[in-house]
């Protein structure tokens, strides 16, 4: 069964000590959508400018990506620039994030995609997060991801969004942000208490933990030798997970633990190439074979 | 079979978030011991001053712990007073350091304790961690801790000794102050390549990462919802490590994946309590209760 995604659709110039790299198709919702194609079929809900390349639009749709509902607006595409140093390829140093037409956007669907229930909401301004979920009538399932940004300049909405969420997914900086709590433990209740019954916490490098209330579980990260460029791991993250939940229509303990062990095998291949370099060309058996390797990994 | 435990024994102030406690009984063989006990008969190899409180000593044989290789010398005992912060307690603040007898200690031991086979060299000058390795004609199996002060000062006698060592435990900013490697499996691969062939990083709150050459395997930390006090985890962690390799008098990967696992429990009760608090009184009843309670939180 198909879902949705929102999220954003942008070109990206990232430096990391590995290389420069120009233009790359990036953004929330496309690398949440290149890893969650593989589970189920994922209706990407996003913008982009006149200037956005046809050939990223041809080959998401190549990879089975449903963009009819990406509107492409006058105006320029998000474009963001960032670089990773070599002592901290966790943390992305910005220096250039031009909106465009991020800036009015009002997301836009079809009466069909109105009628799919699960949905996640990838990193975007809250107000406009909310405004799709508002469309969709009786969703069953909705996972939440955001950003520093918001926490320091949208809580409110981000908090009142909370509310109506099944699951949130964030980095251990945000969880702190959020709540006040350095410990990751204390700050996935203190994040439940907000809201949302599933609390997923990734730690990059260091894993994930997750807290459902009656139950808590941590898996190690799958050990990658080389970073090469780290940006959308916690989308690809988010999208093999989401996309487990989604082709399982179910989200209880036993389906969730699988879905963060197949969103770390993604996010694992991510971080080893540039952009959407070694994710797009995977299938399953790529994925599967790795998570054979990453099963013996934390075996005891 | 027994085995030999060097280290220090101190006397630690220490505060936390969680309060302010004076002359507990520390260090880091007798830390590691506390753990280490209940594994396995452990002589504990270190030294004291005519101060130390006797019934610190009576209450390490209490718990099994033989001392009869603790000399008690002329001079203080080794004091350390030292705090966390709220903002982030996996980082010591020290305050003051006594080193006292520590100044002059050479080990001493008995012909017997001479014929052990098993070594473990916890926190200690290099040079002192030499000695003792030079009494023993044809140890089996080394295992080696240190600390950022060695690294820092002492680097030759370390990577000197680190050559003559099976197994090596140290904290994942020592791997990288050691490697200038940041990313874990990067730093524990460089470490092996200075000598010893088991490399196990610690990360604290974010699990174990550890490196044997031609396998690998990383855990994540039992969740500690609130961290009372930090200090002697990572000697906690390496008794539960090495009692059980030392009990089972082998180390290869099947032994040292349920050696890693009984540490990562042994330090998340050590965390809990002020000094020895939660470990001292611990049985293997308790440990293997909640050895059971981590597989269930690990298991996917």
């Amino acid at each position: 069964m198909a879902f949705l995604a929102l999220g954003t659709v942008a070109l990206d110039n990232v430096k990391t000590p590995s290389g420069f790299k120009k233009n790359m198709l990036g953004g929330s919702a496309a690398h949440f959508s290149m890893s969650a194609r593989l589970f189920d079929d994922v209706h990407l809900v996003g913008i982009v400018g006149k200037d956005f390349p046809k050939m990223h639009l041809d080959f998401l749709k190549r990879k089975g990506v449903n963009v009819s509902s990406v509107t492409i607006a006058d105006g320029k595409t998000f474009r963001w620039t960032g670089e990773y140093k070599p002592e901290d390829l966790n943390s992305a140093i910005t220096h250039e994030t031009e909106l465009g037409v991020l800036l009015d956007y009002t997301p836009v669907i079809t009466d069909q995609q109105k009628k799919l229930d699960y949905l996640f909401l990838a990193n975007l301004a809250p107000t406009v997060q909310e405004r799709l979920l508002s469309l969709m009538p009786k969703p069953e399932f909705v996972g939440l991801d955001t950003m520093n940004l918001w926490i320091n300049t949208a809580l409110r909405d981000l908090r009142r969004l909370m509310k109506k969420v099944d699951m949130m997914v964030l980095n251990d900086a945000e969880a702190r942000m959020l709540t006040g709590e350095r410990n990751a433990v204390a700050a996935a209740r203190a994040i439940r208490a907000m809201g949302p019954r599933l609390v997923v916490i990734k730690k990059g490098e260091h894993g994930v933990y997750v807290y459902g209330g009656n139950f808590q579980f941590a898996y190690p990260a799958y050990p990658v030798l080389k970073v090469v460029d780290p940006t959308g791991a916690g989308d690809t993250f988010a999208g093999g997970l989401f996309g487990y939940i989604a082709k399982c229509r179910k989200a209880d303990q036993k389906t969730l633990r699988k879905a963060v062990v197949y969103g770390t095998v993604l996010a694992s291949f991510n971080v080893e190439g540039f952009g959407m370099g070694k994710t797009a060309p995977l299938s399953m058996k790529d994925v599967e074979k790795r998570l054979k390797e990453y099963q013996a990994f934390c075996a005891f």
